[in-house]
């Protein structure tokens, strides 16, 4: 029988990568990936197509979405915000304005043109504490309204497989299914190593080592994988 | 009292013009126009920034969605597809995939960095047969998502003033308000005048005719306006 298709969003993450995994199981995928002149997107570009490669695609599109930086409003696409990730009104400046809905919205547009019947993200609750698009009861009503906005002979289903998961768990699912760990990237730097130090790098780190496994990319400084 | 804000989502057409004008009325005003390469891009964007002009707008934003080319599958922005608007399966090929969805993604996001309160857009049930996103219960499920998308001490509301409103009631509304009509572009064509024989022309100009109303800008052909 012929496989359904689904849109993956894969940012070149790790959670993105193991959503893919995912979704590659079942169904046959269609990569997007969405750039806003983000520090590393030359970066995550490369990962992108490192992991669309391994899981051999039907088809993959990167998309501009560079009025993110034109709305501003978060440290990752106002170069004037710094970035900072603990705040008083418990939603951190790291968060861009909707921008699940945005990637969201664009993905429905692709699946209804192919034909897809899913679309994977792999938002996460713990790891987004604060984030409102990544609640999966904001994924719920984001389905109620993409049937009503969609033609009445679609039925396109947006999927959320790691949202409750921690990373670590994350970790252990993409060991499980073969995940390539190897070709993501998570640190906040454009390097060819990883530094370590960053927010992105220590939460990663500690994911592996909570699930007892050592991390495939090189990183700048040396880790213990042990401790 | 300081005027609440509100996005309106102005492409240069009729519609949104009228729209403009209702929410000129209670609001300080954001204009926001979205550009896709289609044919008519230059003009529209020519009549959005004369619309805002005219309206003295707090602050404008033009936003490319070359992406929405990149995904197709509509004859407005797949030029191998040939516009035809009657189909057997009640959707014109004009419909662009989710598109309603993504451009409310763009204002929602925009509206969450200002401190907007409402969303205008001039979507009309009647003018758009078959186009999913343009029913009223769309804009409702769309509203119920913003709540759980944004922050929890905003609330933006999508606003639909025109939806029920048939095209010579839009005109009639726009004419009590003032609504420059002279600076809209409705035509499907890239010129001067307006051509006057195309879909767009010709429910504009049955539009104003109904309204017992000579419209304001000029067309290539002569229009007998009283009859």
């Amino acid at each position: 029988m012929k496989k359904k298709k689904a849109i993956v969003l894969v940012s070149g993450g790790l959670d993105s990568c193991v959503t893919a995994a995912i979704a590659s199981r079942n169904y046959e995928t269609y990569f997007l990936h969405t750039n806003y002149k983000q520090v590393t997107a030359k970066r995550e570009k490369k990962a992108f197509l490192d992991i669309a490669n391994y899981y051999n695609v039907k088809k993959k599109m990167i998309v501009d979405i560079n009025y993110l930086q034109q709305i501003g409003g978060s440290s990752l696409t106002d170069k004037d915000i710094k970035i900072y990730s603990e705040t008083k009104d418990s939603i951190p400046n790291t968060y861009v304005p909707f921008r699940n809905a945005n990637l969201l919205a664009i993905a429905v547009a692709w699946a209804e043109v192919v034909g897809a019947r899913a679309i994977f993200i792999g938002a996460m609750e713990e790891d987004s504490t604060g984030y409102p698009d990544c609640r999966e009861e904001f994924f719920e009503k984001y389905n109620k309204m993409i049937e009503l906005g969609t033609k009445p002979q679609t039925h396109i289903e947006v999927k959320t497989p790691i949202i409750h998961n921690a990373k670590s768990e994350v970790v252990k699912i993409g060991k499980k299914l073969k995940a390539p760990f190897r070709l993501t990237w998570s640190c906040y730097q454009n390097s060819r190593k990883a530094c370590g130090m960053c927010e992105s790098c220590k939460l990663r780190i500690n994911a592996f080592k909570k699930a007892g496994l050592k991390d495939e990319i090189p990183y700048k400084i040396d880790i213990d994988w042990n401790n």
